[in-house]
């Protein structure tokens, strides 16, 4: 039972963590977590150094984690977001370089956006610090991310067995869904609903998986046939920097007060952010809209929780 | 007797401090400011979390804030000075999703440069922690910049009242300018004069202000003629940035050996920083210039005491 | 006996450090600092500040100074690593107003990556803070790289006096060989083959220097000629960002198996990174190989020691 990745401590992919560790150590570890971040933090990681190497800019999830570090008493050693523009990458230094150079400073742990997508092969027989995936690109994954979707849905929920969720818009550029996909194939009974346009429609890796799973799945186009039985919600937001756009004719993607309308009373409803127009405004305040809240503070306490499994 | 904007602990405009709290507990705390960085730094903001968001960059108004933090033991927990290019908004996403973002990280105070003008009300609503202007756009302010400024006059002249200060260049674009008359609109019988080109005068809304104030003020377009018997010049950098072009062919706008020469020797001669050509180098080594020195060094002070007395 | 330039502590340009004081403080302090980051640093800078201002992007040489002021306890008060295209130089401020407005900071030390040369009297006129080059531009250097580069070598080869080192690539434009021939001239019956395409040839001020200081050298373009004699061979990256081109076809420029089968044991193999392909990956693994490794290690120490030496 173990996060373990090849061996190493490194979280590359959802697919390496088991369920018996999500819901016997890392759950309860972030209500630990919460506790800390109430008492205005602790000591217990003190002197250890993280790096944050960001080949893409996401000053929201660099946040989360230099924060995470931060209630934790330890230090952010070196922070860049702009790795790819700023660094020797520009020069043409390879990745692996760079990961083999950071890791002679001794980091105790490296968080890493990267612009392509991980080899956990090459990181694994690369990096001596613990190398934590905070988002790639290609096949890639947001594992952390899907820790603190599962986190959110948890305790609000009471459990993932069972649940209804539609995932919505550009599930195919979209490394949350992706991600949120794999973490949800870990359990029973579950059904997703996929709306989305026909040109941005899950990735077939990922139905494969949910089908070796026994996850249920449907593709639809409108939110609205589904609105009324989903216990979540999950919206995401177009990739326009892909080049992805949404037809809007084609369906009905956006959350607004005729879905609130339709959907139940104990439902919620999650955005990975940055959020756009997907969701309006006016949904702000219900009390079903977790974006804005649950799922930040999941993300610290997440964040959190790995820090302190990995290096206290 | 506060600097309070609408019950929150907010520092978004000049006019919200009084001038008993100006004069009773501002000033007051900026010496003690000041032998806290005599004594290299001291621990009372220990534990307690800064975040510097940065919308246009300012490395130097950054580097106060920072530093002012730092010494008095407080943590600069998260800062970008790119957040328009770098962060979720380029992505589209609202500076209302992003301040409400940033507060779940329970940070204890929040510095924000917007490229935007602040809407005072908004941010109250929005930040439970409170937030300092840097700097903002539109018909916005930099109201720290006009406590260094105030914090400086009063230390160099003893006093506020019945001074005549000269307000030189870009008076239309130059937040700086505009904040500081606004500040010194809370004392009595000063006066200014506003040294301009036609095409860069300073606004109607400041004017507007003065007036009801009984501040007497006068434009014109040769500092010559005032530089003898001010207490103060104040001049400005041209904001090439935002296009706008000195004619200097209209008047006398450069402080030069020439000004000076004219000037008392009580005088001082003031700079918000950076200085491009509109003062002369030959200028920096009289006693009366203090924009590379006392200026910095109450910008310094100014923010450790807003910092102590918003957290402490 | 000292590394002082012209009475203060700053670190600008390699001439200025004695063989002695190499020999009898600096090396043997590097040693010290090994064992300090072997015991996960120690806390003799602690409240000690520390500026980074880089007007070029170097993500290896901020972190490598970062990491060396954090494992003697000390703190990166502020950091940039784009000071040209964010800070105030944009707008037109001069270098010197940056420089004494960051004094006005009082920082323990500003460590400065420069985009021109600098020019060592102002630096000492202007700046009441020790200053350390980390790089400058023209005729410039890159100083705690010659010392990471002196300290490599001796580790590994025992001495300097009577070494042969090939130095390879792009003489013209790279600050390290620059720095490190400078180096080299202070010791004896050492032997430097410049192997270069013509485009690239090293400046004369170093031949110049190098035949003041009876240091033999000669100009080749056929690394294979002297590979089998040397102890050093020291690779460098075409710096196309500066517009260099190396014309292969002139020569044999590149480190790969056949340069490596020829080589001595003993020699080692040294580059001042990014790599890009002048030195082909199938090298890397070989015990000779201490670009990835060795190189880092005592660029880390290296720095420390300054740190040390300027501030405890």
């Amino acid at each position: 039972m173990s996060m373990q990745f090849d061996g190493w401590p490194h979280v590359i992919r959802v697919q390496q963590f088991s369920r018996e560790w999500l819901e016997t150590q890392f759950l309860p570890l972030t209500n630990e977590m919460q506790a800390i971040v109430d008492n205005r933090g602790c000591q217990i990681l003190s002197g250890r150094k993280m790096i944050c190497l960001f080949y893409q800019p996401s000053t929201r999830t660099r946040m989360s984690f230099e924060f995470a570090m931060r209630y934790l008493g330890g230090d952010v050693a070196f922070t860049t977001e702009n790795a790819r523009e700023f660094s020797s990458a520009k020069k043409g230094e390879t990745f692996g370089d760079t990961l083999m150079v950071i890791n002679r400073y001794r980091p105790d742990v490296i968080v890493i956006r990267y612009d392509q997508e991980f080899d956990p092969k090459f990181v694994t027989e690369t990096s001596q610090a613990p190398v934590i995936n905070a988002g790639d690109r290609g096949m890639g994954q947001h594992p952390t991310q899907a820790l603190l979707d599962l986190r959110t849905i948890s305790k609000r929920r009471g459990k993932i067995d069972g649940l209804k969720i539609a995932m919505v818009g550009d599930l195919d550029q979209g490394r949350t869904v992706r991600s949120l996909s794999y973490m949800l194939g870990k359990f029973c009974d579950v059904t997703i609903y996929f709306v989305s346009p026909s040109n941005a429609k899950m990735g077939q890796d990922v139905k494969d998986y949910l089908k070796k799973h026994d996850i249920f799945f449907e593709e639809l186009v409108d939110l609205r046939e589904v609105a009324s039985v989903v216990d979540v919600v999950y919206q995401t937001r177009v990739q326009i920097e892909c080049g992805t756009v949404i037809d809007k004719s084609q369906g009905y993607f956006t959350i607004d007060k005729t879905v609130l309308d339709l959907m139940r009373e104990d439902a919620i409803i999650m955005h990975p952010l940055p959020r756009v127009d997907e969701i309006s405004v006016e949904v702000d305040g219900d009390p079903r809209a977790v974006y804005l809240t649950d799922q930040i503070d999941s993300g610290l306490y997440a964040r959190m929780a790995l820090l302190k499994m990995i290096l206290a």
